[in-house]
Parts: structure tokens; C-alpha cells; sequence
């Protein structure tokens, strides 16, 4: 309809749009950020301003990115641009090559997530769509948080919790076992030390059941599972060499973060952590993708429940399952309840070495072993049974309980730490310094939160060894001068640091007369 | 309650958790971003992650920043931190300061936001709390975006929408006028060309009203009406030589961005366009919040509405005006709409030089001057000479008709740009290339969007005399190798660029047989 004619000087003008790619070193996390030169033609040309959603063209693969910009100082030369560390992974620039730019054209699935906003529903292949981009790297943290608010308070559907699932194990590797019933368990919410998840696949696979259990480093909290075991033996294991223990010892203790499983859930994850957001229909679809691509057919949602604890109470507890199990049996997944005591720590330890050695005294049945991880190992273990089909009620948990008196269950979970690398002794911090009792009396309650925060302080789970040692619970009578916890560090700087942020904190344990 | 005793080497700890800042020149807008090493103490110690939101404090400020974390390269030393432009305005470091830092402590405003999030309405109060924590950089766009899209989807009831203004009202300056009649306009989103103000203003103010008229730059569009006043006078006044203007001349035409009025809006605005979010509640508070600010008593909205103007159709027209009147009525603002034709560019610039001489055509009665202009100025001056109470209907649109044809608008006009520092010619770019139609036919239809696109990769609005020249309108016929617009650009490289991009896009003209 209209005509170009002639056009004076473009080959002129796109060859000053071509920018040579400078890798900065930064860590933005999963948001590529690209920077260039105010001054620079692409700026000029295109009108880019700081902020810019642009697009980033490279010879093989073209990315999202959002623009920072050079306003002063010698960073970058008038013909480089800048990428993060997320940038330079995705476009993987060869040497020479050169990259163009524009603006980033709508994406569809912003389109849906706006349909959403405006209050319609989401459809399975719309949420495949926005799960698809978000996995790309092609939505920013900003379109990432208005998704996850346009889905929050209550606004999602069943259906579209079901669909959110089913998008999210479809965005990863989705894993088969040639079993009908595959176990699995997983803890809703951090309670520090809270580490009976080696103790349940030792018990449970030394019973016959199939186990194949990944689990996830620490997000937030002093230890994850997998730092956990990762002081005791290998994790970070292929599917190949996981295959190969849970077909020989019928459990494992992998990390899943290799496996590449449901990657949606730790980008919404971390958005949803900026935010401070608890999203039901989020949460369950978290779970539950995790635990389908895992390939699981039976699953044991363990929710502790207390005021310092994830979920603060019953009724909580009690919606969070239901919604659990209605996504659960539409996805056609077996799922059970356990909602238990979240008021105070379980074990004595809590950091990935010193959860460890209180997951090896209860295997190894030791004389001072903490009664309150065993007793919940065993409770835990017994509802896997159930679920699994062994045995129920107090069958189960009397099977439970002879497998862990016997040995069966440590010489199993031996066997796993073999064949996934060999079983190695936790490690001691070099450091550790007592916080004493000021007074007589009756542990009345202990703050889950800020415990967890001083643990971190200390090191943990970067410093294996870093955390705190509990020197009572709930209920415990201590004498003034006794030691209520005992900070452990890998360093002197760590452990002044955590010491420092205890002193200038509310008291953690809570003395009554 | 519980003792901390001695401890340990806390001061040679947290020597080493203190760092320079290093000014990085990086723009990332308003969020302010630090860059830390991931092997510094403070990354350790504290257990940041990229993406983190921390608190950086120094001696005299404290700011709540993104984290960056530099994980390769030599950009800082392991004793400094980098800070991009916006925490480098913040904390404006002395010399020789050290900055620590901590997790930044949940806020209280995004506590609201999370209320809203879950279904609660905000009150005026939690509304002021959020936006002071806007302006102030507190909020991230992450929670931003939160909070726009908790609000959107009608999902803010009209005492929210009232609060919501008030509240960006409170958080900048507010200006006041000793008159009782102020008058103001306003257009809703973008038809290129519709450059009315400069007439408006100079026809109402030579009838006796008080039209202190600020206006802002382009966001979006290739010229706002601050962009292309500026090609013919200062426009970057204070408030007191505003003030001495209207004082001297009942009217001028300002920039309003140097008047630090409802500094919150352009934040919202900028998280608003990454999502292409349209919020009717948020729109209404942007528009009256400004005008509450600039001391306005008598506003008239003017509402372009057509197929690729921002507002679509007469619904939405109606809706948006609704609105409008009911926040005005609560914050005692007299608001007026006028639903215009909004179906294709007016004049025959666009671009803020090529728009300047259009309006300067119309005020001088030159017999080339674009009538479309010409009529829709005398329409706008009509409505607010009746919102103002000098005249109603048909009398209105003779006074203000009588004021351009006898060159009162003109003298008024020359009298204001005088007051602001003088009057001069708007240029003329050096470069310039026509487009031309391929058949002949008649004009069905132009797309505004595209329109404005290449206008601005001509340059327009940071080249002054860039942008483009319309040949035609919509229903004018138009024969084969006659130019449908010209491209305009303050150098080849740009016109290269608009002429590359006008090449690859569909026909921004429409002609049929």
C-alpha cells in the first residue's frame, strides 16, 4: 500500500546498532538485565529508557531483558553493551558476534495475565503459556509478581489449580519408576531441626516400600534436606545414578535441584518471598508439580502447625489439606494428611552437620538420642506405611518401630549412603559459643524464627558444620547459667555476627518462673 | 531473659562488614541497586541471594535496595560496594563513608498491600502509607506492581479511588491560585498532532479566565505539549516565575515536572506501561491528582476515542467519564468531559517542532493553517469558557472563535511566551524523506500507534524537529507517487533507522479504490 523507495544509509545506520556483548559478572538472578551507553545510537534510535522490557538479538538466540543504562563512568565503550550473568548464559554469545536491539514486542501470555487481572479465568494451555514464558526467562520479576497477585487471595479456581500444577510439571523432566506404588513425603514449612525425612526413607524402604526421594537445599531456612545428607553422603546425583540406588536399595536421598523438575516453582517462588505472599493455590501447585514429575503415585503432606510455624492453626492447616487433596485427586495422585505439633524445634541440632548427627544418633539407636525426632520419624513413617499399603493404624506404626529397633533401617540407610557415594561422618564447627540462661525457670516458648535467623547467621547451610545446638525445649526446667543454645560457626567473624544479632534481638527462649 | 555475655571479636567483625561505596553511573530508574561481591563478609555473614531486598545504612541515610551480586570479574574490590544512580542520589555518601547493610525489615505498606491483595479495602491512611513508601524508594517494582495489580480490575471502590488521590495529592507539592475560578484541561492518551493547549490557553486566557496551565513531556508519545511549547519559549519555570506570569498574564504554559507535583504518578505510571496495565481507578487518580496539585477548580477532560486511540469506544468513553465526575465531586474538583473523534492524527506535525508550527499556523490565522486543529482547539476552548461560566453552547464557541479571528488569541499568545522568556521560531530538520503511496485511492484509515512509532525513531521528541509531516487525512484521495507523510530527522543515521522500520512494518495508511 505504501512505498520505501530508496533508503538512504541503512546499512550505515545498523551497523552502529550492532553491540559487542561485555560479560559484567553480575548475578540479577533469573532476570536478564542488559546495560547499555545512554549515549549510545541504540539508546537514541530506539528511545530505550532505564527500566525497558527490549529485546536482545544475537546470531543463534535472542532474549527478554530488562535495560539498565550507562549514564556516567567508563563501564562500557561506546560500542559494548553489558549483560548479566542470566543475560550471558541465555544468549551465550560467540566470540565476534555482535547484538541488535528493540523493543520487546506484547508477549501472550501477559495478555492472559491481564485477562486474569481483569477477573476471567485461566484455561490449561493459557497457564501452560505464562509457565512456559516464565521458565524462558521471557516475563520479568515485575510481570512475574502481577501474575502471582492476579492468582492470590483466593482467586484461583480448582480448576485452575490443576491447571497451574499440570503446566508446571510440563515446563520440567518429568521422571517414570516401573513401580505402581512410589512413596513419597513432603514437610509444609519450616520447623528448625525438623530432619526426619533420611530417617523416613531408611525406615520405610528397609520395609520394601519404593522411596525414590529427592529434596531441596534451603530457600529460607538454616538447612534443607539435601544440605542435610549432603554432610553424610553424595546428592547431587544424575537420573541415571538415582535409577540405579533406588533399583538396588529401593530409596534414595537425592537433591532435585539436578534433576531439572517443575523449574516454574523456584522463580515464582522467589518472587512470591519478595512479596511476603502466601498463596494457597500457589502453594499447592508447588507441592504437587514437585512431587508428579517426581514420578510419586502416594504422597504424605506432614503440615506442622503452631504460632511460630508456617501454618499458625488448625483451620489453616485444615484448608491448606483439603485444597491439597482435591488438586491431589484430580491430578490423580493418592494423598494423606499429617498435621502436627509446629510450636517449638525437633532434635537438638539445627544446620545441615548438626541435624545430621541427630539423624545418625536416632538410625543408630544411641542411648541419648532425641526422643522428639525419633518419636516423629516414626509417626511419619508409619503414615507412609499406611499410605503405602503395608499395614495401618498401630500396625503400621509398631512396624515403623521394629524396623528402626532392629537395625534394619540404619543398615538401609547405610546401604543408600553406599551406593550413592559412600557414608561419611558429619563434621564439628571450629567455633561455638554458649547463650546462657539469665534466670531459673520453665522454657515457656521458643521463637522459631528468630532461632532459624540466628542458625543462619552462624553460617548455615553455606558452613555445613554452622548453626546451634539446642540445650532445652518446651517444657524443660533450666537453671540460671545453663545453656539455653549454643551457636556453632565455621568462623570467628561468623559467629561474633551471629552473637551480635542475638544481643540485639528479642530473647529467643521464653522463661517462666 | 536470656545473657550474652562477652563476645568475642564483634568490633573486628563488623569492621570488615562495612564497604565503600563505589558509584557504578548506572541508571536502573528509580529502584535503587546495590551490587555486593558474593565473597564478601557481608554477603556471607547475612546469607544475601541475588534479588534480595536489603537495607543499606550509612552515616547520615538509609536506603532499601535491590541486591546484585557480582559472582566473576574485577568491577569491584572486596571491599566496596557499587550503587546504582538512583541509591547514589539517596545516600548521597560523604567522603570516606562506610555503608553496612542488613535484610530490609518488612514494611507496613506492604503489609496493606497484602490486605488488599487478600480482599480488605484500604482505608486513606494505609493508602498515604503506601504511597509515601513509593516516592520515598521504599517499595521495589515488584511490590509496586503488587500493589497496581491488587488495585486493578475494578477491584478499587470509589472511597479508594478518592483516597488513592488524596493520598498522591499529599505526597508532592500542591500549588494555590488567589483566584476562585481556575481553570484546567486535560487529554486522555495520545492522537499525534492533537496539540490544543498553546491555543486553548491563549484563547481562554485572553477572555479573562485563569489558566495556569503545566503540562508534562513525552512518556510515550513523540511530543508532549511541555516538549513542543519548549520550541518556542522557556517552559522550565519555578513556581515563583510562574506565578509572576499568571500573575502578569491570567495564563501560561509550564513544565510541570519541575514542580515536584504528585511525584508518586510517574512511578506508577512507569510499572503501569512494563505490564500495559489500564486501570480505570488508577488513571482517574493520576489525572485528578495532578490537577488537585496544580491548584485547579474547573477541569475539562477531553477524551479522544477511536479504534487506535488509547480509549476505544464510547463505553469506555462513558465509563472513564463517570469516573472522573465521581472523584472530582468527592475532592471538590468541577470536571467536564468532551468525548472527541479520536480515529486518526490532527494537524498536519507531529513531532514538537512540526506540532509548533501547526499551532503557531492556527494562532496567526494563516490560510494554510490544518483546520482540524483550528476546530478542535476552538471545541476545547469552547467547553472550558462554559466550565468556566462566561458563556454556554453556541455563544461560548462564538467567543472563543471571535478571540482567534481577531488575534486576541495571538497577541495573548506572544504575550505569555514574553513573560516566559521570549518567543522564538520553532526549527526545521535537516533531513527529511517523503513516503509515498503506491496506488492511487482514497485515505480509509490511518493507525495512530504505528504513526507515533516511527515519528519517534525519526528522533522525536529528543530531536526537536523530528517526526513527521502528515500529507493526507483520513477520506482524502491521494494519487499513485504522492507522499502520504514525510519523515523528518535531525540526522541520517535517524531517518534511516524510521525509514528501516517503515519499511518493516504494514502500512501505517490505508487506501482503497
Amino acid at each position: 500500500m505504501q512505498e520505501h523507495a530508496e533508503n538512504p544509509g541503512i546499512a550505515g545506520a545498523a551497523d552502529a546498532l550492532l553491540l559487542r556483548p561485555v560479560r559484567l559478572g553480575v548475578d540479577t538472578h533469573h532476570e536478564p538485565v542488559v546495560v547499555l551507553r545512554a549515549d549510545s545510537p541504540v539508546c537514541r534510535a530506539e528511545g530505550f529508557e532505564a527500566h525497558a522490557r527490549i529485546e536482545v538479538i544475537g546470531q543463534q538466540r535472542s532474549i527478554i531483558a530488562t535495560l539498565n543504562i550507562l549514564v556516567t563512568g567508563e563501564l562500557l565503550r561506546p560500542d559494548e553493551v553489558g549483560l548479566s550473568e542470566s543475560a550471558w548464559r541465555r544468549l551465550a554469545p560467540a566470540e565476534g558476534e555482535r547484538l541488535r536491539f528493540r523493543y520487546a514486542q506484547p508477549s501472550d501470555s501477559m495478555s492472559h495475565v491481564r485477562a486474569k487481572i481483569y477477573g476471567q479465568h485461566l484455561s490449561e494451555s493459557q497457564l501452560d503459556a505464562i509457565i512456559a514464558d516464565v521458565v524462558a526467562g521471557r516475563l520479568s520479576n515485575v510481570e512475574i509478581s502481577a501474575f502471582l497477585v492476579a492468582c492470590a487471595g483466593g482467586r484461583m479456581n480448582a480448576a485452575e489449580v490443576t491447571g497451574l500444577t499440570r503446566a508446571m510439571v510440563q515446563s520440567g523432566r518429568r521422571l517414570s519408576w516401573p513401580h505402581p506404588v512410589v512413596v513419597d513425603k513432603h514437610c509444609i514449612g519450616g520447623l528448625p531441626g525438623n530432619r526426619t525425612t533420611p530417617i523416613v526413607v531408611a525406615i520405610v524402604s528397609s520395609l520394601g516400600l519404593v522411596m525414590p526421594k529427592t529434596s531441596s537445599r534451603a530457600i529460607t531456612s538454616p538447612a534443607g534436606t539435601a544440605d542435610t545428607v549432603e554432610t553424610m553422603t553424595r546428592v547431587d546425583l544424575s537420573l541415571d545414578e538415582m535409577r540405579r540406588v533406588v533399583e538396588a536399595e529401593g530409596g534414595c536421598m537425592t537433591w532435585g535441584g539436578a534433576m531439572n523438575m517443575s523449574p516454574a516453582d523456584d522463580l515464582l517462588i522467589r518472587v512470591e518471598r519478595t512479596l511476603d505472599l502466601d498463596s494457597e493455590g500457589q502453594l499447592v501447585a508447588s507441592v504437587l508439580s514437585k512431587k508428579l514429575a517426581a514420578g510419586s503415585t502416594h504422597v504424605l503432606i506432614d503440615i506442622p502447625t503452631g504460632p511460630t510455624a508456617k501454618v499458625r492453626s488448625q483451620a489453616e492447616a485444615q484448608s491448606l489439606l483439603h485444597a491439597l487433596q482435591r488438586t491431589a485427586h484430580a491430578i490423580g495422585l493418592k494423598l494423606h494428611g499429617l498435621i502436627s505439633d509446629g510450636s517449638q524445634p525437633v532434635g537438638r541440632g539445627v544446620g545441615p552437620a548438626l541435624e545430621a548427627h541427630d539423624v545418625l544418633a536416632v538410625l543408630q539407636n544411641q542411648p541419648d538420642a532425641p526422643d522428639d525426632l525419633r518419636q516423629r520419624g516414626l509417626q511419619v513413617a508409619a503414615a507412609v506405611i499406611e499410605l503405602g499399603g503395608l499395614a495401618t493404624g498401630q500396625a503400621a506404626f509398631d512396624l515403623a518401630t521394629a524396623a528402626l529397633a532392629d537395625g534394619r533401617a540404619w543398615s538401609k540407610f547405610q546401604a543408600i549412603c553406599r551406593a550413592q557415594g559412600g557414608l561419611r561422618e558429619p563434621g564439628r564447627a571450629p567455633f561455638t559459643h554458649p547463650i546462657l540462661a539469665t534466670q531459673t525457670g520453665r522454657v515457656a516458648r521458643i521463637d522459631n524464627r528468630l532461632l532459624a535467623r540466628a542458625a543462619k547467621l552462624a553460617g548455615a547451610p553455606h558452613a555445613k558444620t554452622a548453626g546451634l545446638w539446642l540445650g532445652a525445649h518446651v517444657g524443660d526446667r533450666v537453671e540460671r547459667g545453663a545453656p539455653l543454645f549454643v551457636l556453632h560457626a565455621g568462623s570467628q567473624g561468623e559467629l561474633a555476627y551471629a552473637l551480635d544479632f542475638v544481643a540485639r534481638h528479642p530473647p529467643i527462649f521464653h522463661l517462666e518462673d
